[in-house]
């Protein structure tokens, strides 16, 4: 059978992997797609560096558009990444009939109602695996192995440098400012890290998980996001004498008012296997209604890893292409015309549970006038340590609430931080017990 | 468009969990799959109990041919177990022309060569998610997610029965029959728990998981087995001290020499996530060249678990139902005629650590007589403690090695046996680092 060619957009880290993985496992990748699979064009605009990796038998361009509109090309691989050029790559890629495999979240996440729109219309396929959680293959589990469920909610450690800095901070009980450095000088973080560490990334992968989920449009503008900066080496250490790990998670949940979707840092009981994820990886809980919760764990970037996706996907499409388009997988799992109109729930309706440290001056009553604030709202109390403060005569309260709706929280913090005896801000975190 | 009819042979606990599901999330399902998917039959020898679970509108027979070959059937779903009846019943829906899905490990680890070749001559689809550790998408992701990987290793926590063993035996202290009463007390064990305790349900899951990763036949006669039923309360005790948990893992291996395929207890270090994979909870590790590690979690068994997963084999089947068969996905991952010819390696040429405790009589030079033996055969330690026995003037010697052939083990523990001051035999472990 005629081989597939393969066009790549960009020729980075991504795309130096995946024409090394395409090369390596060649017979491997033969075998299972029923025909081989060849790297024909690449763009980029260095084209030294792109010829370097690539190696000989590749046409090098520095056109992008002369890939994804060349006649002998069957899959165009974005691997630019951003909503510049490589948006307008892959509207031209699709308008040429090509199928296009992506690794681009921000991409899908802001433009892929448009994307996956002009894709049906024209018969291709727009997969994108690489997208979220680099290798673990989560999207073909959201969109093809858990289709039996209604699923209830994700939780995800999806941006691997975040959760590097947090595994550091716990360890070392080091500061974010001097563990950022560090993972700077390591290459684990950007030169402007702004982009993982405030969330952002976590967003887009966690509102393409949600699209697929409950079968909505990308509505990554209304998702909530709070990043890590602010974390503090002291909650930390709070969080784990109460029994806890903090993870920088990407959650989304389907309520009855609407559907959650944030980025946050959480505390989740240190028993749960997802507590344990640390470094660089990544892992992704699923809570199904007939499955329970499943995770799937493993590397979420990097130059192989993230090819293994990409790979994946020039493989299903290679196996898919000839399948009449309307009985082919739907690009979010499901059909086009039967998404839901679900609401995304503002932060405030969210319900969660709380860690909440409140720095008092230490006398008698302040506790009294805590849990009366907190009663006031409708707030009960889990657990409740009172520490030592730095400073003479003051104490840490910290509290862990049970479940309530977060403005109720905001309102007893306002009222909290306009007393007398308290100093300072209320630091609030969120709580998640994550249980199947 | 018409609905998809399925046909349900079995409604037992996964049987029932299936109907349950179809019917609970039709809706969810159809937006998926593009179409209805409707229960139109089952066959059941006990027609009360079956009409009590399906409810009205299903066709209940007690005759399964009625069904497997029933002009209105597209998907006949086998959920009898088993290579009598259940094998029957397949071949004869195949060559009706119907799609299968089925989780029946015994059945496709022992016949499946046989059944695959059958459906890839008739055209037709034979799924099986629900064989390998229920509901968790794993089928998928090897036979899919991780196309683009020369799969390395597996190694798999795929009996839900043993799993909870171990874990009550660790948590409590308990001797293994203890436990076991316990399990079977709970209903977590069978009256005869042989299948589970022995090695054989994994292996089963093993055997097809080697058979995706790798492109091979389904060998399960070459699996090696050894069960817990031998596991004593105290090496898992001493193996924690060492910093390990046991548990009955299977694995699969490509090496240069051939595959491994061996399901026995093996100690784990603890700080691995799957070694904290507790209860009857399932878990399979995947080390890919270009992924790395990645790790599947998630319930591996039970009617609705399991069902999530029969369901999703629905769907697939519904999506790709149209698709020319040479491009639907091969059954084994890779297409039937470019099968590789690898051996199964006998467990004496497998490569492990291990872990050995020795009884011995108190005196000086015995452990200068062990060590002796072990370096005559290439053996090298890697950890070393020595316990008090219950037996007066005798004492345990606990042995961690370094990776060695495993036929170089026995010859040691063969010399070790015939020394003096040494009593009884030498318990043997083996222990894998499981690392990316």
């Amino acid at each position: 059978m005629k081989p597939i060619n393969v066009g790549l957009l960009g020729v980075g880290t991504v795309g130096g992997g995946t024409a090394t993985v395409l090369k390596r496992n060649a017979a491997e990748i033969s075998r299972r797609a029923g025909r081989d699979i060849v790297l024909k064009m690449a763009a980029n605009l260095d084209l030294d560096a792109a010829r370097a990796i690539v190696g000989d038998g590749v046409d090098v361009v520095a056109d992008g558009f002369a890939v994804a509109r060349h006649p002998d090309i069957d899959i165009v691989v974005e691997l630019i990444g951003g909503t510049g050029i490589a948006k307008e790559l892959v509207l031209a890629a699709i308008d040429s009939g090509k199928h296009v495999v992506t690794a681009n979240k921000k991409l899908l996440a802001e433009h892929g109602n448009e994307i996956f729109a002009r894709a049906q219309e024209k018969g291709v396929t727009v997969a994108f695996e690489a997208a979220v959680a680099g290798g673990i293959p989560i999207i073909k589990a959201l969109r093809e192995g858990l289709s039996a469920n209604h699923i209830e909610w994700i939780a995800g450690i999806i941006n691997g440098t975040s959760n590097f800095i947090l595994t550091e901070m716990r360890d070392k009980g080091s500061a974010f400012a001097d563990v950022l450095a560090e993972a700077q000088r390591l290459g684990y973080a950007e030169a402007d890290p702004t982009f993982d560490i405030e969330g952002h990334d976590a967003a887009h992968k966690l509102t393409i998980m949600a699209a697929l989920a409950y079968g909505i449009p990308m509505q990554f503008d209304k998702a909530y996001l709070e990043g890590i900066s602010k974390l503090t080496a002291r909650d930390i250490r709070y969080a784990e004498e109460l029994g806890y790990r903090i993870k920088l998670l990407g959650i989304t949940r389907r309520t009855d008012k609407g559907v959650e979707l944030r980025v946050h840092p959480t505390l989740i009981p240190e028993k749960r296997l997802i507590a344990n994820v640390d470094g660089v990886m990544n892992a992704v809980m699923v809570k199904g209604d007939a499955v329970g919760a499943t995770m799937y764990y493993g590397a979420g970037a990097g130059s192989l890893p993230t090819a293994s996706a990409v790979v994946a996907d020039i493989v299903d499409v290679t196996r898919l292409a000839t399948a009449d388009p309307e009985h082919r997988v739907p690009h979010l799992a499901f059909q086009p015309d039967r998404l839901a109109d679900l609401a995304i729930l503002p932060i405030s309706e969210v319900e969660s549970s709380y860690y909440l440290r409140v720095n008092v001056i230490d006398r008698a009553g302040v506790l009294a006038e805590l849990t009366r604030i907190l009663a006031s709202e409708g707030i009960s109390i889990e657990a409740l340590i009172q520490k030592g403060s730095e400073r003479e005569a003051e104490a840490e309260i910290v509290l862990l609430t049970h479940r309530v709706v977060e403005k109720h929280v905001n309102a007893a913090i306002a009222q909290i931080e306009a007393l007398d005896s308290v100093t300072g801000s209320v630091t609030k975190l969120r709580m998640e017990a994550l249980n199947g």
